[in-house]
């Protein structure tokens, strides 16, 4: 089955995750879809966070905002936000304690989700403009790092703000930054270009997630916000309990990329 | 002094309202600078309100949120949103119940405080690349009007949308659509151009706020969504109790209207 799911369409992906047969990365998968990022929390911790989200538009993208105890998004035909990600993970006062593949048994009336843009809307529209992505090409996962940038804080959330970097041809530099200013609904232009020190990042070559990949001479390391920020806020915040998608294993929405240009 | 209000700074004209010395309309003064609509709920129904925003941007472009019980908003040096508006409306389930020039006597710890972009600076460019607006040339206050357009509702948040009219010259159409879509935080691009009847407005001659302007024949009407939105909305929704700003006496702020590009 993997070898086709290639070619799959949103809803069948989804329909693979609830029914347990789909639990992989989503990376490369429903071509030209929109995939997102997932927080979901209680009510109580939901006004902190929309406005976290609301203040650092560029790590915490809106997408889609439920309504307490909703989990059918209307950037999904049908779709159920407790089962249909490939993979789930629990926070309990700031600690990951499961990682689940449906959260259906954990689901209560007073949970909020947050639906959230992904780096992946902005990466097929470099890749159509002929700037190629280092770990696209070797099949890993992007690289990420958690810098000295703080977040701008609301309520109880506070925290840094996590970068994604990739390496940059100098010649394409310019052009990566018009083409992804584009997409301010899915991170937008980049954050930094050139000094990892400036972020705090003292060695490129040790993530603190994701996959190392290397920088050649001609290159420049840009760096992107990334929609890993909340969860890594959410740790730090130490909130009581939240739910996000795995890293990798994103929300497949039907939303078309071009959509959000 | 009301000859000279007209070259104050945006901290003299909130220091004058803060004393009780001035509380007239604010269109024109502190040429440059942001002006914005206020919106002050309890913390009850902020999550709510919020979501609102997020859902429907173009009618209630968010400026600033403050935590629950703050008044001193960071787009103000040493400002004080429970005195430093020329005048204030008062709610309560719904209802206009009061009309006052200072609400500290209200105030309490669980109120959340909405800034939200408005009109005038998108007006400001219009002017400055010469497409004239009537009510401006005739010192009357702009054309509302309550449509049939839904807004997206959150929670208890529900009604549609109010609109701005400004008739603009058929040659000038495009033109202005360009200028006001560099500025999303302030309404942005027009929502409708040419049909007051496609928005539910049988008769333009009677706007539901402000002040009816004539329309020449070589002119389009052209409507803008209208942060008096969010007022209509908390009054359909018969919020228990909210303050807003009294329409035309708005929030001056130190943001300068550039930024908002």
């Amino acid at each position: 089955m993997n070898s086709s799911i290639q070619h799959y369409t949103p809803a069948e992906i989804r329909a693979l995750c609830r029914n347990g047969a789909f639990s992989g990365q989503t990376a490369g998968l429903a071509d030209g879809h929109v995939q997102a990022n997932l927080m979901i929390l209680p009510a109580a911790d939901a006004f902190d966070f929309l406005l976290f989200c609301q203040r650092n538009p560029k790590p915490c993208p809106l997408v889609e905002v439920l309504e307490p105890g909703c989990f059918s998004p209307s950037c999904t035909q049908d779709g159920d936000l407790r089962s249909d990600v490939p993979g789930y993970c629990v926070y309990r006062s700031g600690v990951l304690t499961e990682q689940l593949e449906d959260v259906r048994a954990l689901w209560r009336d007073d949970l909020v989700s947050f639906i959230l843009g992904c780096s992946f809307s902005f990466e097929n529209a470099l890749m159509r403009e002929g700037i190629a992505l280092r770990h696209i090409e070797q099949r890993k996962n992007v690289a990420m790092y958690k810098t000295i940038l703080a977040c701008h804080s609301a309520g109880r959330m506070k925290g840094n703000m996590v970068v994604s970097m990739r390496p940059i041809k100098a010649t394409d530099v310019a052009r990566a930054v018009q083409i992804t200013g584009r997409y301010p609904r899915v991170h937008g232009a980049p954050v930094h270009i050139g000094f990892p020190q400036r972020l705090g990042i003292a060695d490129l070559s040790k993530p603190d997630f994701g996959d190392a990949v290397s920088l050649m001479d001609d290159e420049l390391p840009v760096f992107w916000a990334c929609g890993v920020t909340p969860q890594y806020v959410a740790e730090l915040s130490k909130l009581p309990f939240c739910i996000t998608h795995s890293p990798g294993k994103m929300l497949v929405t039907d939303l078309k990329n071009e959509e959000f240009v």
